[in-house]
């Protein structure tokens, strides 16, 4: 199994065949020039790229070496795409509790997109004032998988869990203060969750939930559209 | 401002006048001896006792020394009240979330009766089917002040807090397993709730809440019920 | 029941029928631009606005398109009430242990007050002092509900709540360093107040605390005040 | 959305069409009692029983009320199910690190069963002896989601969604001592997954995962096997 | 300086020169039979014996040993002293917030009697009932060290710190429930002191803080009590 | 007891009567000119003045208004004495394990002899090279109290304590990295000591330190040096 | 590489070629039946067998199968070999604070003399009395590398690698009480050694510890013991 | 055993004797000044200096006072050595999970290289793509011990340790986010390491972890190499 040793890095060339995807770059914690240089190799490969947690000065960078990436600045993610013209398959619902959980929703969707799925998203439907959310059952209980986005105490995820069939992927996140505890507090909260069909990922993983939600949603066809 | 003084305890024979209500005995930590002691000075004072977390065989010895109390088996606590015909003032709800709740609801409810209150029990109604809860919304819109009990996620204060415009007192127990930590994530999610005019007391403090209920639902009287 | 969609937000037009009050705006975690939209929609249907965690910067934006807006410093608050002749209902006392813990009580203030009540200030009577305390007791044993705002040890609530009859608000704040740990600290130790009647809001929620007061004070009239 | 109200509990008899499952009942914080009661009524209604969490005494109980129950006590689980003729549907495996992972996931591995699907056993594989798992890689890569079940530092799920294209359900395992926290080390491991595609349920929480893995499995099906 | 090996003790016979008491037995983690072989060795050498932590069973066979020695039930306890008529100080106040923490309150009280200092008990005057512990103010002001025993929210050192002038010893006591976090919340209270003059010892170390109480007041003097 | 009421704050003028020293002032939390306008009420009465937690721009305030206040850069604190020929007295070490401790150290250092002890500093004498305490021992063995001061592992108070007979007060420092959790884990260490007399003072808390130092070394005095 | 599949257990019957010694069994969270299964399979394999965490009663069934096994009970380990006359190699020490630690001090040496090392046990030489451990340097200095088993404040480890060159393995244990956190506070300390040369193992961690330092140990041979 | 008083510190002239290599200066909580007379002290007596967590501002001083002084800016180290000409010792191998772990390897690295070994990096080999850490296994087999480095979910000391039979140090790092817990979570799974032979240092403490390596390589020789 082939990868390509840079050093500081060895891009991991075998990822597409043995996950469908190719290795995603979490550019949290590297230099500019560490990011960019494992960036082209993975595209250069794979024609697909994700680059996660980066500002717009790491863009710029990336932007002068690969022409065609894109930069999501409420994602915070830069993507590319050599396989433009795929039919994005429909299913995944991202849900956010309220308008603070817009970045961390929106790295779960610029995600899910770039994997070949169509993503309703369906913001600021807290519990709060629930009749929104209700507003929207119909959408939600046609979607395949739904990802449900949370600060405080995070008890979106299980309000929808209750309320629908197909699995919920619940995203904390770090919003809110005090006992909120940098997304802890959520956290915790969903994986308590009273319904099941519920499960979590890390703080703000926005990405983490959008690639589980795409295998879910791609699970029900014959060919993933990656 | 008098109090009896028994040694290992000094008996705040003021309470009722401060408070407005005499002082409650936690059994917990203290020897049925104690508990005992204490009890009969209260009750000879004040001719209203309550008594929490206790079992049965505390109750046997109470029961020897004072025969019109009553023993409460699934709020475990003790009451005897020398003013029997007050009116009881309608305007409690106590709901919890799940059945295993109902030990910490019902010291709640034996509290504020104790206190002069009428209680509405509304029990298993949590975010799992949410359903139950809106079929109980007129209800709740009616109360004056609402205890949620729940444990695991404790959303249910928030979506109560959500609906109506009554104070809502959360109380957090300890049910579940794991990441509940023992009601710490209840507890932490009720306070970051982001429905206003919830707040929270201790993990399964049932006495808590009742207390501060029948303080909010007397004070829309003119003469308070004890 | 009816709200308006702005994509990152959706303004919850119902919530003064269904809580007594407009939905508030949490500034903490939205941008400027969304916060001066969402607080539009909602002084334009309903009149009266709360935006809290806010800097000068965001209210100069809010202020060019609500210019009747009032900023509170202190209390990092903007305030706009077209009802402007209401007779404030009397009885909230905010008292603090310290001087630091002013912003928050000040939030506490500012926000009753726009739900229309007369807050009395006792500022800086902690547990130290003492007798500056007791000094105030006669007036805090008037008060309908007091809001008790401490940071380090967070010993006010207990104390107050035990001299008094009317229900106790916590409100821990993030005062302090080391073991106060931001406030938790301050938050667990009212948590176990041993006086009853006592009940808790998140670390600085002094909205919450303020709010909550206001629901209580209110309860005692025929028609609330806003 | 009808409801059976039992006092103590209601009874959601709509759980089936809105989640596809009847609701299914946690006997822990339960009394015997109030649990043969939930318990008849939903199988009354539905047809198919899960109870988690009881002993053998429990079953007994349930046993003696309906008697084509089947007590599982390697899972502490209790299942019934009047539609036994049901083809299972392959594509779950559940893959444990050590030997004293297997209650929880026989928890998980009962749960899928009984929702109509095939599962593969492949227990005590963890990371000190990887070859293990290497060997049913092969198995592995033909499954459609995957259970991975281990305490201590908690790293199969990684180890396993490095591998593997399917989903990873982690489920976190209090077994283990000192500074594995009651499974809280292996909880947070999981939840920090270098590799895509895994996402947490509660530590223990078998249940949950064989659920997730079961809605997950039935997806890539026309009509599901309940 | 010298020390007895017995293999699995080393027993510091240097001790009292060293710190002007002999070596403490903590009975806790050792075995009767360990017990009894240290606290021999040590008897032998200095005359003055204290074990803490050891329960009725652990005295009985210390008793057939050591004829003289006394078992101190509450404080769970055994103390022997062949120097019995030594004058004692007096200077010591042992204060508690509630009935509860009489068991390390009196540990705390016997060691300091043990080493020759004449101890005032005030139990049961928490800041739930403040004119309790004012009731004692002139007391607690002639003291020379104050020992302040409390659980849950661990206010009493806070109080009396800023009451009076001598040092403030804070013993956290693990009573309480839920967010006491056995005793947790109380020490972390205790440290945040607003009061100067209070420093704080482990929870439930009524040993730590009678030892150290002891010296306090012992330092008064041209000679020391023991 | 009278207090000079600020608004923002209640000097409490009756400190020193009650206390032995005047009101200190924690910079920290409160603006300059809060601290200014306190500052000069408690010099104006007293004639001692503590500011502590300030940097220089402080200082430059309270200077223009206090012209004899001096700031101690490396302690961040503010003294000002009328009383400046009292004659020290001897009897406090201040010990730290490492350099990095010495802001701690000083902020004891400082509190102490502005209330009127001379103060012996041993710096930098941490248990990785323990022959530096051991030279020290002498001088260690003559104080009548220690304040030892440590980060990281906090040992530094456990071993003086082995050694010398006086009271050691445990000053934990937010110092180190990692697991040091900003002090938590010298904390925690030092109130764990497995030798007594020893008591602990808040993480980095230097004036809490010295004063309660100063308590106890003026204790064998007949009048106190203040 | 061959393991033995025993359906709840594979038996990694290449452990000791690639690790240089068998697979140890910890006893706790398996049954008895289990227990002696695993080990069986062990021994015939390698001739060597560890077993950990066992009481007694699983002694009784491993002994009916391998008669040659012995029982530790202060260690609660079986251990049987079938290589008796190998000469053990001297350079271990291990070291305890206190009694209570002997538990683990003797889990880790009779794993390290299973796996051919002489040990040399120096037990009870804490940091309240120091002098007793300098008594031993001598000893020390000459180890390879020393075991520093510690519950309370862990110092110990710290202290030792100040005075030696050698490798020092931190044990931290779950003796104590309070604060201690069950051993969490001793890995914390010791994790902050400011010796170098000082590295840690999980609470209780004996054996883990004593298999280490036999790695170490034999490092310095031309051919390992076993 | 000499030192050298420099009021703030007390450089330890002896630990080279003591412990095989000089004191070594953590760079951090220290001023440049305190550094720079510290760091001149040490290599003026002993010829090797290693000063760890300084930036580039630290070197430019110690630079012009040790011109022979270099800087490890990924490291952030300075080290200085007078005896270059030693051969270095092969046997150390340090590897991390992912390029965002240099910083720490790093240090790692230079602290061996500086004390007399040889060391091999192997970079980017994390558990996500288990394969490329296969490649490494002749490597890492011949190693005598392996520095582990690793954030997220610290699954790589674990793996490693069941594939070799030489110690493994496993170094957490506080790369990650959310419930990563600034390497918490990584420390708490390697301490649970179900490998033998794992033991672990601080976070993020490379310095550690490469003494601690040394001291084992050396051990295999006759005389140590520095």
């Amino acid at each position: 199994m082939p990868f390509e040793d840079k050093g500081f890095a060895k891009v991991d060339l075998h990822r597409a065949l043995r996950k469908g995807f190719p290795e995603v770059v979490l550019g949290e914690g590297k230099s500019p020039e560490q990011t960019v240089v494992i960036a082209e190799e993975i595209y250069k490969q794979g024609g697909t790229l994700l680059i996660t947690r980066v500002g717009q000065e790491v863009f710029d960078i990336v932007h002068q070496r690969i022409p065609e990436a894109t930069y999501h600045p409420l994602a915070r993610a830069i993507t590319a795409n050599k396989n433009r013209d795929v039919t994005l398959r429909p299913g995944i619902s991202v849900v956010t509790a309220g308008t603070a959980d817009l970045p961390v929703a929106e790295e779960a969707a610029v995600t899910a997109e770039l994997m070949g799925n169509k993503v309703e998203r369906i913001y600021d439907v807290g519990v709060a004032g629930i009749h929104r959310l209700l507003e929207y059952l119909p959408a939600l209980q046609k979607a395949k998988v739904v990802i449900a986005v949370a600060g405080m105490e995070g008890a979106l995820p299980s309000v929808i869990g209750g309320l629908i069939s197909a699995p919920v992927i619940g995203v904390p996140t770090s919003t809110g203060y005090g006992a909120s505890l940098q997304g802890i507090t959520a956290l915790l909260a969903m994986l308590n969750s009273c319904a099941p069909g519920v499960s979590v990922v890390n703080i703000d993983n926005g990405f983490g939930a959008g690639y589980l939600a795409s295998l879910i949603n791609q699970a029900s066809s014959e060919t993933p559209n990656i």
